[in-house]
Formats: structure tokens, sequence, C-alpha cells
């Protein structure tokens, strides 16, 4: 089954909004086997946006269309769609019921404007929208399909996995499955050392992919269903965690946060922080995740040198003698912040964010500790980059220095 | 002059990869002032590409593509260019000389693979590509011209900026140029009341958009050159900054920490803040700008209570009384912060970030304070969401409330 995505909307041709729906739609028609051939986006044009729902009829059995249901003039998919295909546009009962009980649970009339979204081209099917006021479209005629979906991503993320992708199912040839695989700890040239004969393959295929420095492994099996996929991934995904160990920290939407915090939760253990280069950052993604006031008990930001000194006991002999940049320094921290609230475990960090560096070294100058009952480890990193990368490579790295502490390697 | 934009790539299509590069020449032809009327993306494949660029030509007098212009078998953008425009491919010397150039720089002969990468359709001039090996194609023609891009961003862009707009500038009709401005402590009605009689109109127009819970108002111009657009722009944005004042903290990419960066260093203030359930975004946004460690001078995130009590002074006491989530905690909060290190102002903020709730109300009940030499100021907010926008949320009002203090309003 071939298809095309056409997105409407004149605010993706001005560059406004990014087109973030095709990705989406793209990633679940491979999920489904369907092959996608092309996405064309065209503006809210009547003609224009006609001609492209012709043309993507004439060359594929599928059209996926976003955008342009909602109450506006600008709003014409609908339209369109039935002057691609011939088709009268007439009032359809499902939809106007639709939009009639979204407004009735709200104690209103439907305002006048909303009309036009119970008008359909001849031979449609209604997709109910719990999330807003226009109905989906399902019209199959001729051997064609064609879907419209709304353009809010709260509207169509639901509409297209709970309604369209089960119709679908099925009639793809061969579903695609991918699983990506997070790894620390190693760069690209020894994990592709450790998984020498797993990389590449026909059928699952693996790949490693870099990205803000860590590698990332991406396994995709092809099969005609998404369990004989699942099947093929299975035992790849045990052979590359066999090889590597704990260094395989997630997979897919998982963060390294949520995976520590389930590690230190599990254990009773409790966590506090002195930042300073990473201003509050690795606190920020530690506290984004659900709970984690259980085992996050503190950090201090101390960007000065007096609240280094008043909130984690830093010596000023010791910033004087080490520098502020220091080893000895980001150890005291750790132990600073561990003991002003008994924290099990205390990590500090302290560094050149950038623009400028110090007398210490340049810009990008790391040092990270991390102090607990058995003692304390400590790292030195030069970063490359801005500001932003500095800081976001120290808190990972810093983050990373837990997860090994806690994995025992 | 109509313009189609072509991406090329197979990765776009499986939504590996979100279509970032037609948003950005999509903003950057708005700009121009050239049409855009559709963005079709395709992938690796010859006959297809060569079909899209085909037609592409046929409907419009510029079409601009990015991608496939490497040295792998995948990268056919050239090859697919000049059989849409019937033209045989042949070695160009400048193309060679640029590659060529390239890897002496480096050492290197070139390599086998990246001999494709001199082949142009005849008469096509290369690109000189400074941050890649890849030139780009400009290729005139019967009255249509077709550009070729790099996909890596880093090359694109530049080439783009420095080589494409200076010659398609003047091609276009008239250009488009937009301003954004920032608003806040102001809903949009309120907004839309102060600006009766400013909204719409013509040439320039005025339009609020919403977005993160705040009002931004995008002005837009369009007139035969940059100058004359920009006169006109002038002119409205004066009348806007005149109705709302201070409310417009700034345009179009300029952050709000960047702002209370400059009017801090500017008035010689420093900063402390007792954080909770921002969990350290405050100081991580903060932390953002270069130079704030001249006025941040720290950043308490007492997640725990015994935290809040022992390093920014809050008494078990009135926690009992007032409850953790409370106008009086966020007030100690913020001036234990301060005190802490002798700050000019201190701000504190404690709430419920959810999922759950707790004794004093729903998760998204949030308190704020700012505290400094004149005084206290609280505030008490509900915000809507899961956690990670409540933290947002609660972010961005307690700088406005610093934003508002300085400002005096």
């Amino acid at each position: 089954m071939r298809a095309e995505i056409v997105s409407v909307g004149t605010e993706l041709l001005l560059g406004q909004i990014v087109n973030t729906h095709a990705s989406f739609l793209g990633r679940e028609l491979a999920e489904l086997g369907i092959d996608l051939h092309r996405i064309v986006t065209v503006g809210d044009n009547l003609e224009r946006a006609a001609a492209v729902l012709r043309e993507a009829r004439e060359r594929a059995e599928l059209t996926v269309a976003t955008g342009g249901l909602g109450p506006t003039q600008d709003d014409l998919t609908a339209q369109a769609l039935a002057k691609a295909w011939g088709l009268p546009l007439e009032e359809h009962p499902g939809a106007r019921s639709m939009v009639e009980t979204f407004f009735r649970r709200r104690g209103r009339q439907v305002p006048a404007a909303n009309r036009q979204q119970y008008l359909l081209p001849r031979g449609a099917e209604a997709l109910p929208n719990p999330h807003g006021t226009a109905p989906g479209v399902w019209l199959e005629a001729g051997g064609r399909l064609a879907v419209l979906l709304p353009g809010p991503p709260g509207e169509l993320v639901p509409m297209f996995r709970e309604q369209v992708a089960p119709r679908l199912a099925g009639r793809g040839g061969a579903v695609i499955r991918s699983r990506v695989l997070h790894v620390l700890a190693m760069g690209e040239p020894r994990v592709e050392e450790a998984l020498d004969g797993l990389l590449g393959g026909g059928n699952p295929t693996l790949a490693p992919l870099v990205s803000g420095g860590a590698v990332h492994l991406r396994l995709t099996a092809k099969a005609p269903d998404q369990a004989a996929a699942a099947a093929l991934l299975a035992p790849l995904e045990a052979a590359v965690r066999q090889r590597l160990g704990p260094r395989v920290w997630g997979a897919d939407e998982e963060t390294l946060e949520e995976v520590l915090g389930r590690r230190l939760r599990g254990r009773g253990l409790s966590l506090a922080l002195g930042e300073s280069c990473t201003g509050g950052l690795v606190a920020h993604r530690l506290t984004q995740v659900p709970g984690s006031s259980e085992y996050l008990l503190l950090s201090v930001v101390a960007y000065a040198v007096a609240a280094k000194e008043r909130l984690l006991g830093v010596d000023g002999s010791l910033v004087r003698r080490e520098g502020v940049v220091s080893a000895a320094v980001a150890v005291r921290m750790a132990q600073g912040a561990r003991q002003a609230v008994g924290a099990d475990i205390g990590l500090g960090v302290t560094g050149y964010a950038g623009p400028a560096g110090g007398p210490e070294g340049p810009a990008g100058l790391v040092f990270g500790a991390l102090a607990d009952a058995a003692g304390v480890v400590t790292r030195r990193w030069e970063f490359p980059g801005l500001r932003v990368q500095v800081k976001e490579r120290a808190a990972q790295e810093l983050l990373t220095l837990l997860y090994r502490r806690l994995e025992g390697f």
C-alpha cells in the first residue's frame, strides 16, 4: 500500500510552525508497513489544496491529510477533498451530532461558523473527536482511501492512534518496528568493537547513532505483523545487552533521570547536589520525574564563592589553594550538600560554562564528584561547545557518574 | 516569483527527523517576498526525486531542494535534477577544485566516493561550501531556477544566507518582514482592548498569539524592500509599546532571562533564590545567560522540608501552622536565600508540581514571593497541566514578578 501525506496550512509554508505531524505520521505509517512516498505541504487555498489531493489520489492508495478542519474560512480541507474526488459536499448527520454534542456538553448552541464542520464529501464517514470540535473524515471509494485529521496535536494523535491505525493495520504488506537503546560511558569505536558481528545485518538491523556526545543503538525489524517484528527484535536486544551490560541504561523515550529515580527509590537512597556551572540543570532534570521529592532532598546552586563557603562549607583556603574550578572543590561541594541534609549520596560539580574560562583553565573545563559513605569519586572533563551545551554535557556526565556508582562499574 | 521546496531524504519520510529545513527556508523566502506554494518531501530514490523536481519546474519559477548532495549512493539529488531538466551530468571543474581543496587542507586525497560531488548538471554553477564537502548547485535555464543545498544544517543555513539569499533579493515582488513582541502580566482580552484600533490592519498587520499562557504580538509588513518594510513596522511597534508600556518585555528571539540580566547588571543588583516546586528551573534559566554569575549568587533548591529549615531558615512551626505550600513559606524562602548570601533581592517559590497535590491544595497550586530592602510581595497561582508545564509556568511567573519589581509596576 502506497501512501502520501498532505499537510494543509499557510503557517507551514511561512515557516511559522514546523511540520511535526508529518514526522509523527511517517513513523506510524512505517510501523504499519505502509510505504510513504511523498509528503506535500500546501497553503490554505482551495484550488491548490484540491490539486494536491487529486494528484495524491492518482499516485497512492492512501492519502492522509492534516489540518484545515476547523470552523474558520481558512479551513477548507473537507471542501478541497470533495472537489478533488468529484463528490458533492453535504451535511453529514453523524458529524452534525458530534459537533452538537460537543457544544451541548458545554451548555452552548453550535456557533454559525462551526456548522461547516459537518459538511463532508458524500460517502464519507465521520471519525469522533473526543478532544475538539472537528470530526475526522474517512473516505473510501474506487480502491482509494483518504483520511482527514484535525490539526491540533492533542486531537490528531489520539484520533490516529485510536481510530485510524487499528483500521489500517493489516493493509500494509509488512510492518517495521524500531527500538532505540541508550548507551553511556562508552564511545562509538568501543561500542562498535563490542558489538562486532551484530552490527548491520539484514533483518533485524542494528545501527549506532551519536547524539549529544552519547551513543544510541537503533534496532529495526521488518515482519508481517507487530508480534513477528517484536520476536525478531527481542533476541538482538538481548545480545546487545549481554555484550554491553549496564552501559545500556534505557530504551526509546525513557530518560536517564527516570532510570536513576527508580534505582534510588528501589534502594531507599537519598540524594543532595552542590551545583555550580550546571546552574540548577541537574536538579531541574531530576525533578522532572514525578515522585522525585522522595529521593532528591536538596540542590544548592552555589554560583558565588560566598555561597559555596556558607552553604556547602567550602573552605576559603581550599579555594585559594586549589582554585574554585578543581576536583577538591567539587568533592567538598558534594560532601557539603550531603551533610547539609544527611543524604546518602552527594554530587558536586564546578567548572567554566563559558563563554569565558578562568585561572584554572578554558571554558568547558568541569570537575565532578560523588561522595557517599564509601568515599569519593572525582572526574575531570573538557567539553566543547557553547555555554548551553557545556551545561548539558556536564549535567549528563554527572548523572552518568551517579548511574555508574549505583550499578557498580 | 513562485517557489517550491523539495526536501530529499528517506529519513524524513520515516519520521526519524523533523523537516526544520523547510520551515527555515519558508521564513527566508517569505522575507524575500517569494511566494512559496508547496513543500514536497520525497525519499532517496532517483526516479521519484526526478519526478518531483520535474513537476516543481513546471509549476514554479524557483525550486529550492535540500539534502542528497553527500558522497554516498543514496545521495542523488544532483543526478535527479539533471534527469528532471533533461541535462547531462558532467564533471564541473569548479566543484572539483572545491572538493579537492577541502580534502587537501586536511592532508588527504579525495576519497573515491566523494568524486560524485563534482558531477553537476551541464550549465550549473557550483556554490562554495566552507563547512563541508558538498558544493551547492545554482542552475538557471529557460526562465527557471533550481538551487540545491546540502542537508546538514551547519552547511545549509550559511550557504543560503551568504550566497543564495543575496542573489534572490529583488527577484521577489515584495518582501515580508515580521517582528514578534513579547507581553507579560496581561491576558489576551486586556491586550486586545488596549490595542483597540491597531489590531488587524492591512499593511502592516498586527495579530496576537497566545503560547505558554502568555501573549505575543506579531507585526508583519509587506514592502518593495527590507528598508521600506522596516519603516512600516517601526511606527506600529512604537504605538504598541506606547499603549502597553513595560508589559512589552522583549522582541523576537530575546528571552526574559536575558532582559532581566541586563536590568540587574545595569543597576548593580544581586539575586538569590529559594526554589521548591520549580526544582532548579528558575536558576537553570537565569544561568543560560553569559555573565549571569555577576548577579545570580545562589539558588537553594530545597525539595525536602529539612532543607527548607536548615538552609533557608524556614521555621518548623511556620510550616506546621501555614502549611509548606503557603505564601508565608514562600516569603521565608525568599528572605532566607537573600540573607544567606547578602543578596539585594530574594525570590521564593513553593507549590505542588504534581501529579499529586497535598494538604494545602491541588497539583498546580503555587505561591511565589519577592523580598528586598523595601519589603515583600507575594503571589498565589493555580496552573493547569502536567508537572512539566506547572514547573514552566511557575518559573515564568516568578521571573515576571522580578521583572515587574524592577520596572516598578
